[in-house]
């Protein structure tokens, strides 16, 4: 998978603190401005159903989003202790 | 953000088919293997957020997976009629 490689090649620094880290990226193909745009509350949920796993505080998440006509990126970070 | 330009290189062949495409991608980095593994049941219930958007069948979703010591990514794309 190509997208492995990817990750691979942009894993953080923190990997040298020992961190354990959750990254979530959506992307949102859009050929119509008709369609609808779920992606904000889609974010929500996202983070709610992460939470389930894992600690997020305030400072332990960082949420980018991107976006041009037809297309709409979401990336979620979150940095998380070692588990050891 | 590189992840746009990534995701814009990669746009797939059915945007001339005016689809609607959603993709998800959890990446999981582990420094330790005493790290939870989550990733399988994270899956379920990041289809059933999604499930709250848009229409899934067995027919219009594909699900990799792929992981080496300290990786693991998941990625999940949806494709969808166009809402026009």
């Amino acid at each position: 998978m190509a997208l492995l490689d990817y990750f691979r090649s942009t894993k953080s620094n923190t990997a040298s603190l020992a961190k354990e880290r959750l990254q979530i990226i959506v992307a949102h193909e859009r050929n119509s401005r008709h369609s609808p745009d779920y992606l904000p509350q889609l974010k929500q949920d996202i983070l709610d159903v992460i939470a389930k796993y894992v600690k997020i505080t305030d400072n332990n998440v960082s949420v980018e989003f991107d976006q041009t006509d037809d297309l709409a990126v979401l990336e979620l970070n979150v940095t998380l202790p070692d588990h050891k």
